[in-house]
C-alpha cells in the first residue's frame, strides 16, 4: 500500500467562542488535517473526532518520521475501509488538548498567563461547535459522514443534534450515550490522582517547573485497565511473571511489595511512565470531564429518543462484545431510541476480544462493515 | 436479638515464624476474639478468616460503643447463620495488619527501629501458619470449619491443603484460587498511588511524621470501584448530581474538573477520605500483595485439580452472580477442582446486585444456604 503523508495545519479563529459553561474563549487555533481531495460539489467530506489521548494526526506518516502512522490509519487512507480516494477526510484536535489546538499550556490573553487549571471547562458540545466553525472555514456547509470512537462517537452523536442538516451520515463506534457511575468513578479516581499530586500545584505547575507525573501515570494505568478487556488480559499476561524463566519450574517470587513482580505490572507502568512523558495534566482533567458531562438526554427528562429526534441523517453503530467500559448495552440504547424515531440505523456487534481498545484494532469483520458502509456513503456524495 | 460482647485478647508467640519468602519473624503476637463456648471435646471451633481492611473483630459488639458491631455481626452470632449458641468462633488479625497483630507499626526487635517497609512480606500461607499456632495454643487440635470471604476464602482453602487433617469444613465465600491479571493491576495502581505519594518516603513515613493520605485515598477509591457491581452504581448513584434540586428541571453543571459534581464521586472521596484515616499504607502494600501471590495450584504446573487433591474436607462455595471481582467463574473453578477429586461440595451461586460487597450484606438466600450448611456440620460436631 503507498504511503499517505499527512501534514498538520492550523487555523486562527478571531471570532470568540460562548462556551456551554457560559465562559468563552476569546480567540483560538484549531489544529487538523486533512487527506484525499475535496471535490467540486464539496459533498465528500468526513470529519473524524478524536478519544482522549489522540489528535488531528489520524491517518498517514509524517515524512521522513518512522512509526509517525496517525491513530486510525489503519482505518484511513488510499483504499483503507474509509477510501481517502474517495472522501475528503478531515482531522482535528480538540480545545483544550495538548496536541496543537489551544489548550491550557498556552496563554491566556486576557491575562498574559499561561491558562493552566484557568482554560474553561469544554463539553462535546462546545468541540461540536468549534468543529463547525473549521468547516465554515474550509467552506464545507454538509458532511457525507461525521466518524468518532469512544469519546469521539459522542461528538459524532452530538453533531447529529447540534448541526442535523450539515450531516448526512454519523458513524458512532464503541460509544455511549452517556458515562455510568461506574465510568465516571474511574475518570474521578484518575483526576484526584493528578490534583492531589503535589507538583500539580492547582493545575498552574507550569509556573512552577513541575509536572505531575505521579497523578498522570496513576490516571494512564487505571485508564488502561478499563480500555482491555478481562480476556485479552489474562491471555496477554496472565499470572506471568517478568524475568520468569522459560523452561521447568516456576522461579521464586521476589516475595517485594515495591518491585514489579507480574507482568502486567511492568506492561502498565511502562504505559504509565510513557504517557507522563507526553501527556498534559489539564487536559487529562479537561477530556475526562467532558466525557462526564456528556448526556444530551439530561435536558429531556433521560429520555434518550425523545432527545435524538432532532436527529436526521443516518446512522452507523458498532460495538464490542468484550467492551465493558462502553459495552453494547449502551450502543443498543441510541439504536433504540434513533428506531424509535424511525432513523435509518445500521448497527453491528463486534465480536472482539480486546474490550474497548477494539475500535482502534484491526478486526476483519469491522473493517468490513465500516468499508461496506461508506461504499453506500460515496455513492450517495458522488457528483 | 440479645447483642453479643466481645472482648479483643492478644497472644504473644516467641518461637520464629519462618515465611514462605524465606525470611521469618523473631517473635510476635496475634489479635483474636472469641465468641461462643469450646464444647469439652473441643469439636465446634470455627475459625474466621479476614478479608483486606477488616480484622479479628468479627462479631458482636464492645460493651458502651456505639456502632462497634464485627464486620461479619449480620453472620455470626447467637441464633444468627454461623450460631455461637452451637459454635465456638475465633476472628484472628492477621500479621502485618494494622489492627493489632504484629505489622508494619510495630518495632522490629532485631533493629530496635520500626519495621516500616521492612515488614516481611507475608502470604496466605504464613497467616495460616500463624493461625494453626493460635489454635494450638488454644488446645484446639480440629476446626469444625474454617470460614472466610474474598481473601478470607483463600485462606480457608489454603487450611484445607496446609492442614487437611485439622479441618473438617471450609465455606469459601465470593474467592478465587488465584487473582486474574485484571485483579493484579487494581492492586498495582493502588500500590503505585501509595509508593509514589511522597508522604510514603519508601515506607518509613512513621519516622517522618507523615502519611501517605493522598495515596490512600486513591487506593481506597479504585479499591470501592471494584467491590461495587455496574448495576448497583447505577441504582445507587447513576448520573444523580450532588447538591441537585429535587423537582424541575436539573440544575445547571458546576463545570469544574475540581469541584465534585456526581454523587458517585463525593461518595468515593468520602470513603477514600475515611480509610486515609484509619489504614497503614504498608499493611495495604502486603495485604494486596498476599492476595497477588496466592496460587496454590501454581507449584502444580497450574493444574488447580492436582493441586486441591490434598484437601480432604468437606466444602460449600458460595458466589455473587454480579460479582465481577471474583466473579463466578472462579468459584466454579474450585469446585470443578474439588469435584474432580471427589470432594463433597456444596456450591451456591447467589443472584445479588452487590458485586463483591455482597459477601458482607444481609441477603435471604446466601444467609439461608450458610446456616443450613451449620446445622448440618452442627449434627457432625455434637459431643
Amino acid at each position: 500500500m503507498t504511503e499517505m503523508f499527512a501534514t498538520p495545519q492550523s487555523m486562527h479563529f478571531a471570532d470568540p467562542l460562548p462556551l456551554q459553561s457560559g465562559a468563552s474563549l476569546r480567540d483560538y487555533s484549531l489544529s487538523f488535517e486533512t487527506y484525499g481531495t475535496l471535490n467540486a460539489g464539496k459533498t465528500n467530506a468526513v470529519l473524524i473526532c478524536h478519544a482522549l489521548n489522540a489528535s488531528h494526526h489520524v491517518a498517514g506518516v509524517y515524512a521522513g518520521q518512522d512509526k509517525s502512522e496517525g491513530w486510525w490509519d489503519n482505518m484511513i487512507g488510499p483504499g483503507k475501509a474509509l477510501d481517502t480516494d474517495q472522501f475528503f477526510v478531515i482531522g482535528v484536535n480538540n480545545l483544550g488538548s495538548c496536541f496543537g489546538s489551544t489548550g491550557p499550556m498556552h496563554t491566556n490573553p486576557d491575562t498574559g498567563r499561561v491558562y493552566g487549571a484557568d482554560f474553561p471547562v469544554v463539553t462535546v458540545e462546545d468541540w461540536v461547535n468549534a468543529q463547525a466553525r473549521l468547516l465554515d472555514a474550509l467552506g464545507i456547509e454538509t458532511l457525507a459522514a461525521v466518524m468518532g470512537g469512544s469519546l469521539g462517537g459522542m461528538q459524532a452523536l452530538s453533531w447529529t443534534l447540534q448541526y442535523p442538516s450539515r450531516v448526512r451520515h454519523a458513524v458512532v463506534v464503541a460509544s455511549a450515550p452517556n458515562l455510568t457511575a461506574e465510568n465516571i468513578a474511574f475518570n474521578e479516581v484518575a483526576r484526584r490522582a493528578i490534583v492531589t499530586d503535589p507538583d500539580f500545584h492547582g493545575g498552574h505547575f507550569y509556573e512552577h517547573g513541575t509536572i505531575p507525573k505521579r497523578g498522570l501515570r496513576i490516571a494512564r494505568m487505571i485508564g488502561h485497565i478499563t480500555y482491555l478487556s478481562d480476556d485479552v488480559m489474562n491471555e496477554k499476561f496472565g499470572r506471568q511473571l517478568i524475568a520468569a524463566t522459560q523452561e521447568g519450574a516456576p522461579r521464586e517470587y521476589f516475595y517485594s511489595t515495591l518491585e514489579a513482580e507480574f507482568q502486567i505490572e511492568s506492561y502498565l507502568r511502562y504505559q504509565g511512565d510513557k504517557f507522563a512523558e507526553y501527556f498534559d495534566a489539564n487536559t487529562y482533567l479537561l477530556i475526562t470531564r467532558a466525557l462526564d458531562y456528556f448526556d444530551p438526554a439530561r435536558t429531556y427528562g433521560a429520555d434518550l429518543s425523545h432527545a435524538l429526534a432532532r436527529a436526521t441523517c443516518k446512522f452507523l453503530l458498532v460495538s464490542f462484545t468484550t467492551d465493558w467500559r462502553f459495552s453494547p448495552k449502551r450502543s443498543r440504547e441510541i439504536v433504540k431510541a434513533l428506531l424509535d424515531n424511525k432513523r435509518d440505523v445500521s448497527y453491528a456487534e463486534i465480536d472482539a476480544p480486546h474490550g474497548h481498545d477494539a475500535f482502534l484494532l484491526d478486526d476483519a469483520r469491522y473493517m468490513s462493515v465500516v468499508s461496506s458502509y461508506f461504499d453506500s456513503v460515496a455513492k450517495e456524495v458522488t457528483p
